[in-house]
């Protein structure tokens, strides 16, 4: 029997899920946030209760520690070597690691130097890693990457149409990420419709505040929405998703910004549903306030739909057909109108929503009419228990 | 029986088509080209003969009186008044407008004040507004954007996900552009398949050196692959089409530049074909260079394939179905391969290519098999015959 841990490691967040392997039962799970600030805010959740401490916490050392001791102060394990393995969740992966790996200082070294891919994440992650190694320094140690599940998409996919030079110089491509997400939700598709994995074209459609969609054919992304980082693509919580990129100068003219990152930077935060909608980033609230009559938050709705569909589209098109598509994460799990709304919407493809069956939230399970040509499938992701099964089959190989 | 002339001016060119009305026979066109530099080209098309004249023309006024001289010089007309109208191709007309439009003092005007959506254009446009209104000014004058058959575009489409005061206070929007050509191969591509106007879904390729593709319902545009300006959309013959806006300020730190418009050129004039072949930006050398092999320039065309389709896919979904797919302009007539490897890898759409009717360039006709669920089209565009169209139009309403 073993326990291994998953770990998402924010510049100021460490989030953390405690599994019992091999039987994947979810032991533990929790979250400290505002790490390095005041009143940082300690969260743990076990046998169904919740437990939550407000105290300073200066750094992730510290933080891990806290996490380890509470573990022990509830029973969840006698001391801290009942930990046999921790997996990290490392945003950029670069075209480098195609795989989740052993954690050893050349990947540690590896994973900071991509941090130009993913500067807010990157050098956050390595952080995590580097604080569980002084703790738990014995202990099977993984790095799981984002964009893995993406580094089997053809050139003709995650190259963009710049010079040459700038993929071979500069590695300026298309990353992708949420990759465990749409590895573990397109595996699940490929069970509940009955098909080898190898056999399939699934289009799977990971939307939260975060959002992007996956072509994945046999198993196998080969293109996704997300670019170069995980501004482009479809209308997210507050990211714009794809613009035409003249549209940076005549912005930053306007308003008499001198430095592109900031113009990026509102691209990032201030824009998506928030900035349409002007109400929240947050998919419930814009539709409360579109219920409402708020024809900006409508408007907001119709984007998002609107862009979603344009994927799902374009996905048939490369993948020249598909079996099923899926819908995941906080939008995708719990909102029953996004799902009906989007794929109605195209019910010329042969695909349509049996209103009953999508009257749930995050359960696993068939959405489409019984004679939908098309499968409609809600499942609910787990990207811990990915990172949970990687840590096993690579302590084992070690 | 009215003569009627479409002009085309650049900021160092002037094209021109004469036209006999309302019979739509070409008479003569032609084109000046290195207008104010040393060595003007001069050439003009006649009766099937070609003449051409290198002299310096010093600007778009002695330009136009060069081309009517030229017309009166070979007795297709006999004095400057058998010119009954004139049309100008505009490039943007905003939200403003949104059908052709006589000119006078205001809509120039307007015309140059839209010159901040299209910088390179509108002011060289309203050169040779100018500069025709000087010369004869008596004759119906009018304007015919590019841009004004996408203003039926619904908000869910011409929307970028940004924040809605950019919309409502610098008008930063999807404008689209080669809309005439859209209009007229959408008209005719209802007659071909013998199906009211009204009732149609169509999807309109224009593959030239720049391509835009745009989804048409019901003879209206309801979206279209260029964006807020024509550096948007599928891959062109220099212009990179979409990317993830936040490789800009990547690129722009790896080639040390710190000037956005530096890199917007670079996205403009260098990407597209040219910059990934490292060949040329025309769609000939490029299939001739990866015919003998150049691995670089395949790639170009397999990223090209694959933008088109990509815009295909999306449009089938958003005008969920379609009745038909045509091609046109230099890439979509003249190319077959293009054509068919674009189709052919959509067949479960259910729309396939019939070879022998494929073999052609530049011809009106079906060239899909008969059993094709979706028809594919090749109509060559006509530009110049929709302006003299609307000469004749507002002319009688006058």
């Amino acid at each position: 029997m073993a326990k291994s841990i998953a770990i998402n490691a924010g510049s100021s967040s460490l989030k953390f899920t405690l599994f019992e392997m091999p039987e994947e039962k979810e032991i533990a799970s929790g979250i400290i946030e505002r790490i390095g600030l005041k009143d940082s805010i300690f969260t743990t959740k076990f046998n169904g209760e919740k437990y939550k401490v407000v105290e300073d916490i200066d750094d992730h050392e510290i933080g891990i520690q806290k996490v380890l001791d509470k573990l022990i102060e509830l029973n969840v394990i006698s001391s801290y070597d009942e930990i046999t393995g921790v997996g990290h969740r490392v945003v950029a992966g670069g075209e480098y690691f195609k795989d989740s790996v052993l954690i050893d200082d050349d990947v540690l070294e590896k994973i900071e130097s991509l941090s130009e891919l993913a500067p807010l994440h990157n050098p956050a992650n390595a952080t995590g890693i580097r604080a569980f190694r002084k703790i738990l320094p014995d202990i099977t140690s993984i790095a799981s990457f984002d964009t893995s599940f993406h580094t089997t998409m053809p050139k003709e996919n995650y190259l963009y149409s710049i010079p040459m030079e700038y993929y071979e110089d500069f590695a300026a491509r298309k990353y992708g990420a949420h990759g465990t997400s749409h590895k573990y939700v397109s595996e699940k598709a490929a069970k509940m419709i009955g098909k080898p994995l190898s056999e399939t074209k699934i289009i799977t459609c990971h939307l939260g505040n975060g959002a992007s969609i996956t072509a994945v054919k046999g198993g196998e992304s080969i293109d996704t929405s997300m670019g170069f980082t995980p501004l482009a693509g479809v209308t997210m919580g507050t990211r714009s998703g794809d613009i035409d990129a003249s549209l940076l100068p005549y912005l930053m003219e306007k308003l008499g910004l001198t430095d592109i990152n900031d113009m990026i930077n509102i691209l990032n935060k201030k824009s998506g549903l928030l900035g349409l909608s002007g109400v929240s980033s947050d998919m419930r609230d814009v539709e409360e306030a579109a219920a409402e009559g708020n024809e900006n938050a409508q408007t907001a709705l119709d984007i998002f739909y609107n862009r979603v569909q344009k994927y799902i589209g374009q996905y048939i098109a490369i993948l020249n057909g598909v079996d099923a598509i899926v819908f995941t994460a906080g939008i995708g799990e719990n909102s029953k109108e996004t799902r009906e709304i989007i794929i109605d919407g195209m019910d010329w493809f042969g695909m349509k929503i049996d209103p009953e069956k999508n009257d749930v939230r995050g359960e696993e399970r068939v959405i489409s009419t019984d004679d939908s040509k098309i499968k409609v499938l809600l499942i609910p992701t787990d990207e811990e228990v990915m990172i949970a099964r990687d840590i096993e089959r690579l302590r084992k190989s070690n």
